[in-house]
């Protein structure tokens, strides 16, 4: 389960469900993590489902179906990727409203094919009913997983050191040109990204289609090497504040640490916005972030590396406390569960 | 996949994912029936996804919170009851608006909960995120099927018995009474069900809380007496058809066979509609339909029976031939795909 801003029902519904759920043998990890966990004729299958919704996930004014297609499927691939899961079999719910554009379904599910396939995937079942208002999209994807070589939000300990895959708040910026775009009046992905500005469309390409880190969360899982990992899809301070809670831990973030781009940091600086809080509290940049025991550092960063392309970054280490401190300075604030907010 | 009056929608996309989802060898149904199955570890999976849509699928004006949980899990429960699935794992997905009562979601996940374990299933998993405009649920079942114990749509052979388990139209007549209430300008189900009319009360029963055969359809499954199985959703024209679709054979139905229960009769009278009409057409009762090779009638008849604590109802036969015949006195009408839409 994903918390947005409905944490509440969340916990809720995981309390009502946790004494039925706890008491199944078969059922290793249920609410609470980026996938559940079931025991299954002898192997392991990692389940999870996102539900995208127009005018809350997505605008239909700056994505068009081929992208709301790959990002649907990259939602879910993502979490795929935060266990070390090999995604397998895709389910698709369609509530779809009246007068959409002739072809929009066939390029969505292009897009999303596209995605699926590229991680190894079949749309194998799904649901299309009318919806008199929006577009509702549910994606469920089940996984496998090797039995002793997955990751959860629970294994991390004090001590563990932080790290990140690629840059924070990039897609959040790329949200931003697009909504600045679209006050302005323009229309269409193409007129907002001529080809002169490609650090501007790399980072609107980070908001549309994220890449969904799959390799390198197998890799990581079948190291051994990791403590607990989780996507960042709301944020790095709400992703990481999980892994806290789940672990009993604390962690201490740098801020001078975190991976900003330069492309980031002048859109920040033209709409007047703080880097620093997109790179923690700006979601949907789809990276891995993971712990790790110092004793498996160097090993580690080796594994990462030759998965990425590039070494992993480093952010911050577990404490013995609770929740999440960002270090600035001299300055420490608590940013645990200061998230994004799925609000277009 | 189910569909209702989104079947164009549906063959598209199990067209564009068909090559790929052919290709898996995992994969042993994909689109196209009411589940999918699985080959994982040494063992079968079904499963199947359902979305519910305010407005289009449930009103609130008549449904409760509990009774909508109960009916959510209940639409899922019957298609494994259709392949002869063991429900186990259940994931939901809530795109929830504002303004709902307080304690609305308890209400709604006791009831869930209820039928979930009732079956033996536990939540497992899912997302809640917040919707603009109606409220849109999605819920996702994974269950267990014995290897070579299983029914789908594309084991039926002309000459085979067709077989329902229940009375048809009567939650189609149940909702007839909820809407003429409503138009009325009532509110509130106990409103509408005083005590005396207890038969009035069971029709919209079947409306609200449908009874999920899963034992029928586990016992039917593990018998290996019937050649193709569904569950009555979209109402017995549609899928019967689904499974002479699938099977390549045509069927007769005998109007004088249908099983057609007293209130629903009563209920036609009062509103002047067909009871045949919503026999064959009114969907959502949630009764198996299910077709027996001449030679295995017998036997099937003493399984069903046993678990039913009535004999099942005979309603036709299957021809090699094209389409659904419904047979009235002299009369032979075309009544394939002739099936429900879900509008409320």
């Amino acid at each position: 389960m994903k918390p947005g801003g409905e944490i509440d029902l969340i916990s809720r519904l995981a309390q009502m469900a946790g004494a039925a759920a706890a008491k199944d043998p078969d059922l290793l990890v249920g609410i609470g993590d980026d996938c559940a966990v079931i025991v299954h004729g002898g192997g392991l299958l990692a389940v999870t489902t996102d539900t995208l919704v127009e005018s809350v996930h997505f605008d239909l004014e700056y994505f068009d179906p081929w992208h709301l297609g790959r990002k649907t499927a990259g939602v879910n691939l993502s979490d795929m990727a935060a266990m070390g899961a090999r995604p397998r079999w895709a389910f698709l719910n369609i509530a779809s409203r009246r007068r959409l554009p002739p072809g929009f379904w066939d390029e969505f599910t292009d897009g999303l094919l596209s995605r699926l396939s590229q991680f190894g995937a079949v749309l194998a079942g799904g649901d299309t009913v009318s919806s008199p208002d929006g577009i509702s999209l549910t994606l469920t994807l089940i996984g496998e997983l090797i039995p002793d070589k997955w990751m959860g939000r629970a294994g991390a300990r004090a001590g563990d050191i932080i790290y990140c895959s690629g840059y924070l708040g990039d897609a959040a910026s790329g949200l931003q040109c697009l909504k600045a775009f679209r006050r302005r009046g323009g229309r269409g992905r193409s007129l907002l990204l001529p080809q002169k500005r490609p650090a501007i469309r790399r980072l609107v390409d980070r908001h549309l289609d994220p890449e969904p880190r799959v390799a390198l969360g197998r890799a990581l899982a079948e190291s051994g090497l990791v403590s607990a990992a989780i996507d960042l899809s709301d944020g790095a301070a709400t992703d990481l504040a999980h892994i806290c809670k789940s672990s009993g831990v604390g962690a201490e973030v740098e801020a001078s640490l975190l991976p900003i781009s330069r492309a980031a940091r002048s859109v920040c600086r033209l709409y007047g916005l703080s880097p620093l809080w997109l790179a923690v509290s700006g979601g949907e940049d789809f990276e891995l972030l993971w712990t790790v025991p110092p004793e498996n550092e160097a090993l580690m960063i080796e594994t990462a590396a030759r998965v990425l392309g590039h070494r992993p970054f480093r952010i911050g280490r577990l404490i013995d406390a609770q929740g999440v401190c960002l270090k600035a300075g001299g300055r420490v604030a608590d940013i645990a569960f200061s998230g994004y907010e799925h609000i277009v």
